[in-house]
């Protein structure tokens, strides 16, 4: 065994949640948050000023075909210009217009499931990734299956901010002692079911140097050594402002998304990619205040591994 | 002018918001929601229980191609069968599922987007249609547009319950009365900056019947006339269970969806259909509370006329 | 073993090219044309008149959602009215249209790919159906291994005049005795090489009362007991103007598709489906001549398993 | 008007065949091909020996997204893993794969259509752009209307090779004489109702250099001035190894593909674009024989502006 796979062997020994809420489970970490936990969420609301933490959906996005991952490609079915031609067939003046879309399901800001990534054959909780993901899609964990649970306290850790002054760079892995450190700077402590968001300013960087590879490339992010914070703190589910969670290149030799490989199968953990934190992290340095009412419901596609979705954090 | 074409317009006059807001606004309704609206529905989140009012999106969805309407089409690019036949290339025993859609913009629950209705070719706020949404999408009122604001008090009128025993027959068109006797039940009242969620039991029959013409052909649903009601009390938005929001049959001879004609381009009114109502609403008739915190955050795809969205009750 | 398995594994023995043009063969029956064959094919062309045997693809197409087969999504990227408009971009008055489609691959006209169908996990020539087709598509024989080599002498059977008087009814197995008959009846001999088009008058049916049950449903087609003459004709592929080639319901008990499961993987031979015979049917009743020149190039997408085609006959 | 301009105008009125053929006529220069022609050309095939004259349509394509143009996005239904798996629901050891494509129309190999391009609003034959392509597609030239009739003669010119040494650079002009050039050291004629191939060898620059600008990019490419030639030798289509035809940058100062909009509306000439002409250039240079029977049928999607082709060449 590599020194490697030796290392996340030992990683997804240590994080394992498997056949912790049983061995039909289907919800991961997302059973850390009570409905308590939700009442006293709510109470964070105390300004009604709401933030939506997706990217545009559009053929001008970050995709550049790596892995077939491509672009939305939205077309219109009716528009205005066949309203006004008249060419509709509607009586008394009415006209319409529809629209289409062909997008692979993780082209923009989305919840990776817990069908997405598997350790050795094996899918989250210990099943078989046959017995989950098969041509006709992901019968067991389909990102329908936590299609209301996805609310609660939303945290925000800006890493790039208080470590970066701002950005972080490509390839900068940021450590349990850069979380422990940010939120500290921030005056917050992060509690059991939390959605905790880690700003890395990679995002910031692609709005002003043009996409690049920023889905798919070098990139800031969470180091493999984070794995067993993101396990003891047991929060519901983390997201970031880059493609792919983890910093890359990977912490190890020829490694590919090793974080991945424990949090999703052995943690359970709910994976948010590519969301558009800038806006609330503007905000939560003017007030001083990194807690909020986070939703972030996915569209619940039947049998899917991944999943649009438009977070939207109300303070 | 024919009758249905003079009521139309009457009731495009007496309910307009054209200019409202002034000449450049896209938000509609939208405007009626105030920060502090929002720090008062959150207010109502008591117990903590989510209820996810979304339809799957599915190949075996409503949908059967009138309006060149689709049900989605999802495939995967990668599955446990190919992780488990070790073809993908990843190091380490790192295995991965991934998945594309293609899909009408409003196959599902959705919103209606601005740009979505045109009445004698004028979109919202006496726009040209051909000025808003050509083969290029929405520019104007594109769905991304709102991206962040579609939360806050939500209230349930279960006319199926109230008025139907449990179900309304197709072609029953819901007054104004009937939305008043409803609240009454219920003990609530409708406030300005409301997102009204309208049950008529459509869907549970559709669910017991089969789909059949649940999407497109004939329907319980809001009678022409609510439309002062529903521009009188200030509300946010309104969605029901329902493919279409108003009565089908319509209430004119030749008519098709009057009531769209007014509410979107006039009103400037957000309508959301095919909303899952029915766990909410037994919820509600359990413990009588029958208004909550909703979060109904849409797809944010730049130029959409519509969109697929997960709301989000939480009581 | 059922008598149907068994049936099935004594007509793969009997019937099998396994191994016949080598272990790397990705061609099968189409290893059974010449050059020299098309160039005495190439002299059936004495009047210049062509026929082109392909559905359209359409929305208002035959499938109606089996095994996922939707019928083609066909949208614009820019129109006629955009380029009125004035709102495309172009200068000194050019204007233009573009289109996109999501379709399946078998939606219409299409041939089946060698990599299509497999008998007890194995695809054409022995291979393991795994080391043919992952999600990534047909590796080894996708159809772009064919694409210049589908053109030679076609002959049509018109089953459907001959023996159906018109039209054959669904369940009508059209046996050896019945192909030969109607080459007799035609005057007409079929060769190593042939693209055989066999028409049973479904398709006309289909088109008289609407598509039905047309994609998937019952309908007349091949018998099992053909497959002997299929293999010992040594043709180059056969088409019909049905949705799956053989006889629906099949011939034994809870069977399905079992002449696929022997011509595909056994015999590696091309099988045509929702073809449009009708009007060169007509026309060679009319000439008594039921030979021509046959172009049947499928768009090579790589990695396909099934291909749109438009045949294109000349005579 | 600029000189561009009139440039334009000039040449769509020395070279209009509006109205030629009837104010109903959908079918432009094909009109030009005679059944005698096919009768004469079907003679040409004297080795048999065949040319699929197609890109292969798949992601590693040449779109960089340019006008929303994208590379084929094909995904599978089923696979040989899934029936390995045993996870179909098939009887007796049945197996199966099916697959999906999206794609635009225009994304590889292709023809144009007559609705593709527009000149100050009007479309082939003097139509109305309107009135010809909505966002329902192409209802009047739509390529369904010619999809049995692009067969005949086909020549290749080698332009590449004789002109250029083997391939000609971005930017360079093919005029009338260099044709006319090649043609005599080819020692062929260009007749009426030819379907005519001109190699520049961009494209075998793309496959050495990768993809690169090849698809909207510079380019080789017909002079403006050719287009006399293209309407006086009455050829039914010409078809280039490059994406647009014409050479790129435009010969006029701030123009756009001015020849296509002179030969698709004035002309009703057919264009075939990214043509992959290379292997049959290869023969044609080898046993000095450029003329051959051509089958170039387009998939028939209904109301298309742009429709895949797989040419096949036949010596």
């Amino acid at each position: 065994m590599t020194d490697a796979a030796a290392a996340i062997a030992a990683a997804a020994q240590r994080c394992s949640n498997i056949g912790r809420w049983g061995p039909d489970d289907v919800l991961g970490t997302l059973n850390h948050i009570t409905d308590a936990d939700r009442v006293a969420a709510a109470r964070l609301v105390t300004r009604g000023r709401t933030f939506s933490l997706s990217l545009p959906y559009s053929a001008d996005g970050p995709q550049r075909g790596w892995r077939r991952r491509t672009n939305p490609v939205h077309t219109m079915l009716d528009t205005g210009l066949d309203a006004e031609h008249g060419n509709q067939g509607f009586p008394h003046g009415l006209g319409g217009a529809d629209d289409v879309i062909a997008m692979p399901l993780q082209c923009s800001t989305h919840w990776d499931g817990l069908g997405h990534i598997f350790d050795h054959g094996r899918a989250w909780n210990g099943r078989r990734a046959s017995a989950v993901v098969t041509s006709e899609g992901d019968a067991v964990t389909g990102i329908e299956t936590v299609r209301g649970l996805i609310s609660g306290r939303g945290v925000l850790l800006d890493v790039g901010r208080v470590v970066g002054g701002g950005e972080l760079p490509d390839g900068f892995a940021i450590t349990e002692q850069h979380l422990l450190d940010t939120a500290g700077a921030h005056g917050i402590d992060v509690r059991r079911g939390d959605l905790v968001c880690v700003r890395t300013g990679r995002l910031t960087r692609a709005r002003s140097e043009g996409w690049g590879e920023y889905a798919g490339g070098p990139s800031p992010g969470l180091s493999f050594g984070t794995l067993d914070w993101l396990h003891r703190n047991e929060i519901a589910g983390i997201a970031t402002d880059t493609w792919g969670c983890e910093v890359r290149p990977n912490e190890f030799d020829d490694a590919f998304q090793p974080l991945h490989q424990v949090a999703i199968p052995h943690i359970g953990l709910f994976l948010g990619e590519m969301w558009n934190l800038d806006e609330l992290a503007e905000d939560c340095a003017a007030d001083s205040t990194y807690a909020f009412w986070l939703t972030a419901a996915p569209i619940p596609v039947t049998g899917a591994v991944g999943a649009p979705v438009n977070p939207v954090a109300v303070k």
